[in-house]
């Protein structure tokens, strides 16, 4: 029928993130998402298994990048340099182009509490990620768990504002002031 | 008929607990567990929204205490001494006699992806919490946020650490240590 197109996949992301700011998550069907990117609804299965995961398309190379920064660091690299190679890999999947859909989709999943719940999952990867390849480092006990979850608290506060941010300022360089703060609250008093 | 107990929301979520653990969580109905509690299916949503919701009663209670430790801290405690007041605040409300039950509940968390979204979200609500009961104390920009968010990564690890702990130390004194480590990871190298 000719309407197949070599983006389907970013064209069913974009139409998601339109179709939803519009009419809401729950009110809107595989069906409408797939007629909006003018798709036909097999092609739209053929990408993602529910409307839910049209937004969390990019997980699986977060987590790589989380996995292979643990691998590819040096052998006296503390935990801490691990969790700065982490994030540094991951701010490369954020270049400033990406900002206006980054926005548009924190806007959506605010307003859904089981988009915000599949977020939250879906970060928890990511801190289980680097605990694993911390582990896999040698690094015992719980400082590998702990060195995941600050990586995510980093990341997140980071990510809103990079998002917010209107002059410009790249995600490395904000998870770099953000990790200085963090370290500047849980110092001894 | 004689069935009303007092203790009707306390055996509801053992019940829960029990059911989710032998049949799990999506086998499970509310019918089902309103009969092990011996209680009738209007009682049952007399204290509960549904089957999840009797895995997070005690949200609110958690919630305050965070809150409650942002208001009742000093006038010149910083971020980190109010981290510190929540985290204590929030440990009495697990005692040593809770631990088997939470243990119990962690377990059927983890084998559903639902519940612990559900978890997630609880944990970044008690993170909002303390971010906010920060910026109602004055503290600027993400300061309160990362605050509440690194609060968060103490109690997650901690009390993973509390479960399946043997030697039967606190959760306030297993969060002191994680935040002195999370201090460590966190230091300019």
């Amino acid at each position: 029928m000719g309407r197949w197109q070599p983006d389907a996949q970013g064209r069913l992301q974009q139409a998601a993130l339109d179709l939803f700011a519009e009419r809401g998550f729950e009110q809107t069907t595989v069906a409408e998402l797939a007629q909006r990117a003018g798709v036909t609804e097999r092609t739209f299965f053929r990408y993602f298994s529910d409307k839910r995961e049209v937004l969390f398309s990019g997980e699986a190379e977060l987590r790589s990048a989380f996995v292979d920064a643990g691998a590819g660091a040096p052998r006296d690299a503390t935990p801490g340099d691990v969790m700065i190679a982490a994030l540094d890999a991951v701010a490369t999947f954020f270049p400033a182009e990406r900002r206006a859909f980054a926005r548009q989709r924190h806007a959506v999943i605010r307003a859904n509490a089981s988009l915000q719940e599949r977020e939250l999952l879906k970060l928890a990867g990511l801190a289980s990620a680097l605990a694993d390849a911390l582990h896999a480092r040698g690094v015992r006990g719980p400082a590998a768990s702990l060195t995941g979850e600050a990586a995510i608290a980093v990341f997140k506060v980071a990510f809103a504002q990079w998002i917010a941010d209107p002059d410009g300022r790249d995600l490395a360089r904000i998870q770099r002031e953000m990790l200085a703060a963090l370290g500047h609250v849980t110092a001894p008093g």
